[in-house]
């Protein structure tokens, strides 16, 4: 069975597309043409097919009946109900960290929010986004159940996509992220997991509305630039 | 592009299996060969391959790299696990749901209680196993989330499959599950959304002990047969 040679293969496409959606290089209802990549990427359309399933699946993209694959749109319901989604996980995850860690598990915590604290000072703000990921890879962890791991999976490049747009809005962002991951990780270590849990609560309405202020943005210059071309 | 038609190909070729799996005429552990179902079922290799990923990512089978694919393990922490996320989301639903609802949404909530009550009156299981589903779709859309409902639909076989258990493990469970759904409907319509919440709560803490006390047993029943055949 050539199954797991074919999955990484269409994963490592699927990756490829997904990084090029997350920073922006690919945007909203931009078509992606399987036989396009499949040549450019010199594979089969079959690997690029199941590539896009699973984009689909992680929410990347939409898969249309006769249109094909489009690059999924950031809609206002659709962030709302991202991050609506994102913080009760993140909720859930942060609670049962919170009586769940044991004391070998406090080292990889703090030194987790001193690289992040270092990548501010730095402002190495790529880091600084990839070193988050890594600290809610630790505290996902104390969960202690794999539908919530692997639905937080599935659902982590569309937040990848968001958090990475949020980074890149407002200067003081970076500041701001950090102020919540440390409180949100000092609630864990202290054992507060609803103080914890309230903190996750607030980022995520605090990033949403962020992420759809920019958005509007776009939207509105996009507008400007019709009006202008039509005088 | 052929996406479509392989898709939902892969789609009925990937439902056939799950009937299979949810019914337990396929047991958990047991092997998937993609070579003899697609000569089974007449269809190519690859739309078997695209069902079993299908099935993967609705958590009714794993693949394993050189092993292939098997059918998904019912285990304690899965269980555990799955009516933990389900508890969560189900309590999210039925929040918004409580105030969400309008006028004309009344009667096909009422009118699908009526269609339960009259299942458990004719003891008919499966119909009212069907019904059950109707009316969390109904439910469901009031969330007004797309990934609250692609979660739920991907978590779909796998609820259903517990619940199948459940279903057929007590005799009482009939009735017990009809005087949750119903409590918890009468709150969605008298708009008491916590009411709602805590039975959605309650009734996922009982089936899940029912879950699990049936894979126990079963366990025991094995172990027993195991002993017996080495005397």
């Amino acid at each position: 069975m050539s199954f797991r040679a074919s999955e990484s293969l269409s994963e490592q496409i699927a990756q490829h597309l997904a990084q090029q959606i997350i920073t922006g290089d690919l945007v909203e209802g931009e078509r992606i043409q399987e036989l396009r990549i499949a040549s450019e990427l010199n594979v089969s359309r079959g690997s690029v097919r199941e590539a896009l399933l699973i984009l689909a699946r992680r929410r990347l993209i939409e898969i249309y009946p006769r249109r094909g694959a489009v690059v999924a749109e950031m809609s206002v319901a659709q962030v709302r109900g991202l991050y609506e989604v994102v913080s009760m996980f993140l909720q859930l995850v942060v609670r049962k960290a919170a009586s769940n860690w044991r004391q070998p598990d406090m080292e990889g915590m703090v030194s987790q929010l001193h690289r992040l604290q270092s990548n501010v000072d730095a402002h190495d703000l790529e880091a600084f986004y990839e070193a988050t990921f890594e600290l809610f890879r630790l505290i996902q962890r104390f969960a202690g159940n794999p539908y919530v791991e692997e639905i937080l999976d599935d659902l982590q490049p569309a937040i990848r996509r968001s958090y990475y747009l949020a980074l890149h809005t407002s200067r003081r962002e970076l500041e701001e992220s950090y102020s919540f991951l440390k409180g949100m990780t000092d609630g864990v270590l202290m054992r507060k997991g609803d103080q914890a849990a309230s903190l996750v609560d607030e980022f995520c309405t605090h990033q949403c509305h962020l992420v759809l202020d920019s958005l509007m943005r776009v939207k509105q210059i996009e507008a400007a630039w019709a009006q202008r071309h039509r005088r």
